[in-house]
């Protein structure tokens, strides 16, 4: 244990995770070389792409001499031992899965600089109070399952059982298929028996890239976050009106495409009124499909669907929205002559930032002189599942050019080291 | 040849034409057996479905004894000779293709008009002065091969050398290949030879249900067209954005389905301002696609694609709305930072109907004490090939309950019966 003054434990914090930078770098190549299918990364939820990433943090954590276990839902954690094992431990974790042809850091990044963080502590001599442990969440891209934070929710016994039967999306088989055959248990998820109780996590600390360039644009290294959006889902809103031929006159049509354009465009200007008052909050049609068993360039379109994602930073902000959307597709029916049916729906609570946490974080970055500012996550992250249940959480976010979903996704060792050192002593100054 | 009065020419054609109703019904009734497939009438344009109508109308055509004839289409002729065979003829044609699950009288019921018209003179024991040629037209649903009017172009000597290439949508088989394929010759076609001869058609009469619910509104079993709107269009209008993360910022999102849906309210509110000032017009948006390769609950939408029709029923009118559609682009790709490609277009003429024709028509349906009213075509019809072309025209629609283009279309006997008349009543007249 380290008698120095704050001065001296940030040089050396700084020298041992910069001691790191070439394995560092040689994970992040490993991981790419292992989940790169065609120009992008493809780390598919509970398939092949997820569980080479799963081996290769399992590798890398064995060479540490960390302790290996697994959950029902096979999430990975990787533990340093603390002096007192029956204290409540700490948590480094992120995601290991990835949408399909994204990039090579969303989620996978916090996982390595969790590794990183215990590594550098260890070169240090540094024993934990407690545990520290790399987690390797599970399905956390719901673009698989469209359910959220899977691999979160299982391991603090909080998937519903109506999860486990969601189909992915390509392949159709269920999840729970996907966990059996992964080697997990879906029965014991089904019973809610939590793997990690909240009593025993200390804390949940998420490092993540950045998946806006906000950071770019203020030319800050890392962000420390405020908070996480909550949501509502609607991943196939179906809006029906009439076939019609192309000469049809205006009064005659039930038009579905323009029906299902006239409701994104509402919610646009929603979006466009709440930024003028300062009132954060997103709205996303990914997909967005007339039938094409049906639709031509001669025929008014009878059928259309979209997927829907709205998210905000509070619960009454995000009843509003959802009023506002049950509102725009009353009006728009009317008017047009057509048919919204929402089918099934997804809810993900807000979650905040525990303050102590942030402002530990944000010290430590002060003392480090990085560059940062703080930050509303836009996306969700398992960091908020695990906020839902009441286990104190901190994120760090690092600086990335293109976005994320997408193979253009970018990161600077550098930055990931910033964020890495601030994540380390807060490790190191939290847990002497 | 009848020397009565106007008076009991129109009691004789109506009993002639009224004692064809039974033939006329099954003739219907053996057509839709042979096309029906699922729920819904299916007569691919050159595939098994077309095939079958013409096979149809020809054993019809023998068993009335008229002349068979083909042309390098496969466009089917079946022709009732007249007094003087050097004199022009006379042509009462639809088409006996069909959209996809679409409905048994779109098209043929103006095929079927012909040979009731045809049956009803000869039974009267009347022959014309010049030839009567009921034609079978092929692939008049641009839905298929994404060209205009192929059969009359074909017949009329002006379908372009570049449509011949066009693939089926949905065999991606080329046009020229389906018409060698069903015993036609496309090299002839290619050259640009004329089948018909202007000089030798003296009218091209057209029966077609109505396409709309017009005629339900105003009572009335049939209407007069006034004229066929030209048309521009682009099949495949691709907007390119940038994919991005479902949490991204407004200001950094380059959302092409938001674009495309602003693009299609654009146009319907320019449709709504000209409906205000009378101005006939319509836009049709029947496709509507993000990426379903890359699309994603999850995911801003970074490329998106739309079919678009546009008409109206004047040539300024035309590039009026073709400078609409190009400025609404221009200015949506600015404010949301994608591209619009709006790739290959076709384009229709407008086609006005010949005013004595008219004339003539609705004094006949006065005659005979039809209700009707005069129509401007919204939809295109293989009659605008001929008028392009120089070969005057008129068309007669029927009252249609239900639209067009899908398998609820309607048609009551009676209905067809009285437009059957109307054409009989105006060969009788004019070609004594």
């Amino acid at each position: 244990m380290s008698g120095n003054s704050g001065f001296d434990d940030i040089g050396a914090v700084a020298s041992a995770v910069k001691a790191n930078e070439q394995y560092a770098t040689d994970i992040f190549a490993e991981l790419r070389a292992g989940s790169l299918f065609g120009g992008g990364i493809t780390r598919d939820a509970y398939g092949k792409g997820e569980q080479f990433a799963h081996d290769l943090v399992v590798r890398h954590g064995r060479e540490m001499s960390l302790e290996v276990t697994h959950d029902a839902a096979r999430n990975t954690y990787l533990t340093l031992p603390g002096r007192d094992r029956g204290l409540p431990s700490v948590i480094i974790g992120s995601h290991l899965d990835s949408v399909a042809n994204g990039g090579n850091f969303d989620g996978a990044a916090g996982v390595i600089a969790g590794l990183i963080a215990v590594k550098s502590l260890v070169s240090m001599n540094f024993r934990p109070v407690c545990d520290v442990t790399v987690m390797g969440v599970r399905a956390e891209e719901s673009v698989w399952f469209e359910q959220s934070y899977i691999g979160s929710r299982s391991a603090l016994g909080q998937l519903s059982s109506q999860a486990l039967k969601a189909p992915r999306i390509d392949t159709r088989k269920t999840l729970e298929d996907y966990i059996r055959e992964a080697g997990g248990d879906p029965e014991l998820i089904r019973r809610g028996q939590p793997f990690l109780k909240k009593e025993q996590v200390r804390a949940f600390l998420e490092v993540h890239i950045e998946q806006a360039p906000a950071l770019v644009d203020a030319k800050c290294s890392i962000g420390i976050a405020t908070g996480i959006p909550g949501n509502f889902r609607y991943p196939n809103v179906k809006v029906t009106g009439e076939y019609g031929h192309v000469g049809l006159y205006k009064k005659f049509r039930q038009d579905a495409a323009l029906a299902a354009a006239e409701f994104a465009l509402c919610l646009d200007r929603t979006w466009e009124e709440w930024e003028l008052k300062e009132r954060p909050m997103a709205f996303t049609i990914g997909r967005f499909h007339t039938d094409p068993k049906e639709d031509a360039l001669t025929k008014v379109a009878g059928e259309c669907t979209f997927s829907l994602d709205v998210r905000a930073y509070s619960e009454s902000d995000i009843l509003e929205l959802h009023e506002t959307v049950l509102g725009f597709a009353a009006e728009i029916s009317l008017k047009r002559k057509v048919r919204f049916e929402f089918g099934a729906t997804t809810r993900a609570e807000v979650a905040l930032v525990n303050k102590d946490f942030r402002k530990g974080l944000e010290e430590i970055a002060h003392e480090f002189n990085f560059p940062f500012i703080r930050l509303g996550s836009p996306a969700s992250h398992d960091a908020a599942a695990f906020a839902i249940a009441g286990v104190p959480m901190g994120m760090i976010f690092i600086r990335n050019e293109n976005g994320s979903h997408n193979p253009a996704e970018a990161m600077e060792i550098s930055d990931f080291l910033d964020a890495t050192a601030v994540l380390t002593r807060w490790l190191h100054r939290e847990l002497r």
